[in-house]
């Protein structure tokens, strides 16, 4: 079997092509190993460290990777100041027993001439997709180019990017990409912040606003438990409540179907509640599972 | 292993779903055979098994699937009227030697839910995609997913459909779906007519005419070599040649780039010379290769 060059960063072996990114595969593969993907954009925090955690922990191997992916970014986007940190990503990735970096540059992924894209529907137009046009459009592409490139027999994602994750669910199984997707709860702060790279871009003031983000999810999900008021009514309750703690603007708190992100209108199916919010100019996210009422 | 269950139409082995199917492709793998697919439509022809002989050729086991593919039809399109004769079509795989047919039905490719769709950008908006909005979309969604499927090491496709084999190309190159597309030349009647299933629509007469196609793509490549006039000019004496001959209605005849179907404007690189007319309500496709002038 030919040889993989063994460029380091600090400890940790990194891959910049698909050719050497297979062969390492295929030797883990040929000596009965399995295999783990973790898919990054780089600026690692403790949240994409469970991801590799989850990844050793189900498979012999993890594989990260790190792109920031252009496509899935609206030319109003944070793309050319998203953060970058290659060397202190490396040390972390290490420091959590991955076992190989995948860091392509843009050429590698989107050489001269590129023109395919993946589109999955209505699931990626929806909430963030209404205000992040085209975005899970780059976001499935990507994966599905990243799977495809390393052939692991699982990936894992966050489930703080909760529609990311639905959507990538639904172009594995619809397109029968072979590869097992593995979901891993959302880590945070002690005030109850999601852990996101994004959380890099607040101010001090901010950051004190931030947590409210979780804090009104948490406590809409309690009452929406207890039918005390309409599921309309709550929701406007929750905008509301951001818009007091301080949040600049509300793209969206919403209560949707678990798989399909259209508006749980009976409460017979698992569902998610939803939000997305502005602090200044630092877009934040989160979410959280709502069981179905018996 | 789990015995794959062993339906047979005539003597050829038949798997309906994609279980099956890679349990079948994983017992040849793991003996250390190589295994080529042959995605078809049915309704075959000596041009379909010129490509199971190919993939005989190159590969220890060839896998034929045969999907009428709804979503690469237009609502206005033959779906429905499209030939179907999957006894007649096992007889004449097994006669090829082909070693299974994959033949599942519509909702073992597009189950509830199903969202995705792969497109290919301007390569499916050109030529047939100006005239079949969607269709090249459709072609690559279903394509994707049947690679995927199979996991095999080659895929047939006939150089008869020039549009749908670059659209295959680029998208298997830009997600690299770990398979070899291998292109196979277009099979002639002896008066020249390309071997396509959807002849069988032609009545006596439209028969008589639809060699023309071939006819006045030959003399008009023979013309491009000559430099005797201007391609322009050349292509639209094409298009009334066509004309009289007795095509009904002229969708295109054009002269392509090989690789990128955008109009040659330069003889300096690989050429195609492309063209679709109707017969009444019978549209036929024709191409043709023009070298590059020194």
């Amino acid at each position: 079997m030919k040889r993989v060059a063994t460029e380091k960063i600090g400890k940790l072996a990194v891959v910049r092509n698909v050719q050497d990114l297979r062969r390492r595969v295929a030797q883990w593969r040929h000596a009965g190993e399995t295999v783990a993907l973790v898919p990054t954009m780089g600026a690692l925090h403790a949240g994409h460290l469970a991801l590799v955690d989850r990844g050793r922990a189900l498979c012999d191997r993890a594989v990260a990777s790190i792109f920031v992916n252009p496509k899935q970014f609206a030319p109003s986007e944070d793309f050319t100041r998203y953060p970058r940190d290659e060397a202190g990503d490396a040390a972390k990735l290490w420091g959590a027993r991955c076992d190989l970096l995948y860091a392509p540059d843009v050429a590698e992924i989107y050489p001269e001439g590129f023109a395919t894209s993946v589109a999955v529907g209505a699931l990626g137009e929806v909430l963030c997709g209404r205000f992040r046009p085209g975005h899970f459009t780059g976001v499935a592409t990507v994966v599905a180019k990243l799977l495809l490139q390393a052939q692991a027999d699982l990936a894992c994602f966050g489930e703080k990017d909760y529609q990311q994750l639905q959507v990538i669910r639904r172009m594995v199984r619809d397109l029968d990409i072979p590869v097992r997707i593995e979901a891993v709860p959302t880590l945070r702060e002690a005030d109850g912040l999601a852990l996101s790279s994004r959380n890099a871009y607040l101010s001090p003031q901010e950051r004190l606003v931030a947590p409210a983000l979780y804090r009104v999810l948490a406590e809409l999900a309690q009452r929406l438990g207890s039918g005390e008021a309409s599921v309309f009514a709550l929701l406007e309750e929750g905008r509301a409540a951001l818009s007091r703690a301080g949040f600049t603007k509300i793209d969206y708190v919403e209560l949707v179907d678990a798989e399909t992100l259209s508006p749980l209108e009976r409460r017979d199916r698992p569902g998610r509640l939803v939000a997305a919010a502005w602090l200044g100019k630092t877009r934040l996210i989160d979410n959280l599972a709502i069981a179905a009422t018996p």
